[in-house]
C-alpha cells in the first residue's frame, strides 16, 4: 500500500464532491438516477482530468472501479436523505469546500510524483480542485461556484502552492499534505463563515 | 471487418447526434459553419471522451476520418433542409433518444472488449450516451436534456446495464447489443410519448 | 529550434487568449486570482484539448511550464492595467479574433505533423481555436462568442483549410502559416468592423 494517505484523502474528495453533486440534483428536483450521474461526474471530474492531462490512461476509476460503486452509493443516499438536512445548500458549500481542499493537495501531489515540474503541480492542484464542481455547476445550470464572492480558487492555490513549498523544504510527504489540507480548508471555511474575499476588479463608471 | 454490428451501430449514432447538433444550431438561427461546428461535435463528442477515458488515442475520428466528413455532409444537409420539418423540436428529442440508445451500448461494448470492468462498461455507456448532447446544449446555451423530467439517463442506464448482463449470460454480442438497443430506445421512446418519470426529489416547504 | 515560426504563432495565441480570459473575469470582477484561473484555462484549453485527441500526452504546458508562467503574468497584469483601456470589450473581441487566427493554423500544422489525414488537420485547426473562447465564456457565463451574429467559426475554417491546401500545394510551412493566419485574421477582422456575416438559418413562422 504506497501513497496510503494520499489515497485516503482522495478517497475522501471523491465522496465529499459526489455528495455535492447529489445536492444539486436535489435543488434540481431530478430522479434518483439523475442524481448519480451528476454524483459521479462531480466525484470523479476533477481526477479525470488530471488523469487525461498527465496520460496517465485509462483513468484512474477504470482501473479502480470502486470509485465509481460509492459515488453511486453516495449520491443515493443522498436522494433518500437530503431532506432530513437543515439547509442543503450550506451543506453543500461545506463539503465543496472540503473536496476542493482535498482535491488540491492530492493532485499537486501525483502530479508531482507524475514527475512534473512544480509549477505545473501546482497548477494541477488547483485545475483539478476546482473541475468538478465547475463541471457540476455547468450541468445543474447553477451559477458556478467559481464565481463567487468568496476567496474560493486562491484556497485551492495556497492549499497546492504550500504542499509544494513544504515537500521542497524535505518535509515527509504524508505531513504536508494534512498540514497543506487543512491550510486550504481553514482558509475556505473561513472565507464562508466570515465572507472573507480579496480586492476584486472595479471597472470605472461608463467603461465596458 | 470485426466488430460490423458494433461499427453500424456506432455510425448511425454519430449520424443522428450530428443532426440533433444541426437542429439547434437551427434553433439558434447560426450560420452553416455553426451547424458544421455543433454538428460535428455533438456527433463525435460521446466516442471521443470514451476514446480518452480509455486510454485510446488519438481518438477514433483521427483514425477514421470519414466519421468527420459524414457529420459535416449532414450538418449541412439540415441547414438546408430543416425548413420542411413540421417540428424541428420533437425530431430532435426522437433522434436524440435513438443515440443516446446506440451510444450506450456501444460505449458499452467499446469498453468491455477494452478490457474494461463490467461496472466501468456500464458507466461508460452512460457517460457517452450523454456527453454529445450535454456538449450540444452547452454550446448552444439550451435547456441541458439530462435535466429533463422525463426518463432520460435512467433509459441509457438500462441499455448499457442489460447489454453488459446478457454478455455475461452469454447472449452473443451482435444479439445483446440489438436486444438492448430496442430496450433502451423504446424506454426513451415510451418517455417521450407519454411522459414517464421516475419519483423525483420533492424537497419540503422552507428547504433551501 | 524546430517548427520555430509555429512555436512563436503558438506562443502569441496563448498569450492574447490568456488576456482575453483575464478581460472576461474582470467584467465579472473577480480576483486577482479568478483573474488567473480564467487567463490560464482560455489560454492553455486549445492547445491542451488538440493534445489530448492526438494523444500527445502529457500535453504541452506539462512539458514546457512556461506557458502556464506567462499566462499567469498575462492576467496578472490585466488585473491591474484593465481600467487603462477605453473598452474592455472591443479588446476582448479583437484579441480573440487573433487568437481564433493564430490556433486555426497552428492547430493543422501540428496535427498534420503528427500524421494525421488532412480532413482531420483542419478539423483539429477549428477545434483548437474555438476550444479556448467557448471555455472562457462558459466559466465566465458570458454568450459564447461562438454563437455570434458575424463571421466566427468560419474564419477559423477558412485558416486552417487554406494553411492545408497550400502545403499540399508545395508552399514552405513557415509561408504557409504567416498567409494563412493573416486570411483568418483579416476575416474575422472584417467581420468585427464591418458585421460582415453569412446568410443564417431563419425558420418559418410557427415552426418550432
Amino acid at each position: 500500500m504506497l501513497a496510503t494517505v494520499t489515497a485516503i484523502l482522495e478517497w475522501l474528495g471523491v465522496v465529499v464532491f459526489a455528495i455535492t453533486g447529489a445536492l444539486v440534483a436535489s435543488r434540481k428536483e431530478m430522479d434518483i438516477f439523475g442524481f448519480i450521474l451528476l454524483g459521479v461526474v462531480t466525484g470523479i471530474g476533477g481526477g479525470t482530468l488530471r488523469d487525461l492531462l498527465l496520460g496517465l490512461t485509462p483513468v484512474f476509476w477504470i482501473r479502480e472501479p470502486a470509485y465509481l460503486i460509492v459515488c453511486v452509493a453516495a449520491a443515493a443516499a443522498v436522494f433518500f436523505l437530503a431532506h432530513l438536512a437543515h439547509s442543503r445548500h450550506r451543506i453543500l458549500l461545506w463539503l465543496d469546500a472540503a473536496g476542493l481542499a482535498l482535491f488540491a493537495v492530492v493532485g499537486a501531489e501525483i502530479a508531482l510524483r507524475a514527475g512534473t515540474s512544480p509549477v505545473v503541480a501546482i497548477a494541477m492542484g488547483v485545475i483539478t480542485a476546482t473541475f468538478g464542481g465547475i463541471v457540476r455547476d455547468i450541468l445543474g445550470a447553477e451559477i458556478p461556484v467559481v464565481l463567487a464572492r468568496e476567496i474560493y480558487v486562491t484556497a485551492a492555490l495556497i492549499g497546492a502552492l504550500v504542499f509544494v513549498g513544504l515537500i521542497r523544504l524535505g518535509m515527509l510527504r504524508d505531513e504536508a499534505l494534512i498540514v497543506a489540507f487543512f491550510l486550504a480548508f481553514g482558509i475556505r471555511g473561513a472565507a464562508l463563515l466570515w465572507s472573507w474575499s480579496l480586492p476584486r476588479y472595479r471597472p470605472r463608471a461608463g467603461e465596458d
